[in-house]
């Protein structure tokens, strides 16, 4: 069975982040209220061939965690968002 | 009310991807069989202050397509994951 698999990286809690808050700073000049807590992070989406959706998703985290991602300052999470 | 909300930027179909195509090249060599239609995007993370869900949302997608994302070669999905 084929999945597709969103895998959404973003900074860790604390890892300065000066994209998003760039963003977040240019925000009330261009119109847009109250919006806080801007992170940027990268997202990734892919088709895994796999027997089921647990061991789609496990080999997805893997691929995330030492592939997609540096986990000293980003953490990963992968989830199936279709199956076919 | 506060919302959480998770912004996907991604390259409209058709768009050439070379950071997704030199993953998905590479993943064979690193262990990895079977991970096919590899896209590479972007993924913002902020909390929008708003009187309903409806409201945030849609300044969420409004937000997303005017500065989040190049309409021209990205489409961009803005979804609520949490209220508070």
């Amino acid at each position: 069975m084929k999945f597709s698999v969103l895998v959404e990286v973003s900074l860790r809690p604390g890892i300065a982040d000066p994209e998003g808050a760039t963003i977040e700073r240019a925000l009330p000049a261009l119109g847009f209220e109250g919006i806080t807590a801007m992170r940027a992070g990268k997202a990734f989406r892919f088709e895994v061939e796999a027997a089921s959706a647990a061991d789609a998703e496990a080999q997805a985290q893997s691929l995330a965690e030492r592939l997609l991602s540096n986990p000293v300052i980003e953490q990963s999470h992968a989830r199936i968002v279709e199956a076919s």
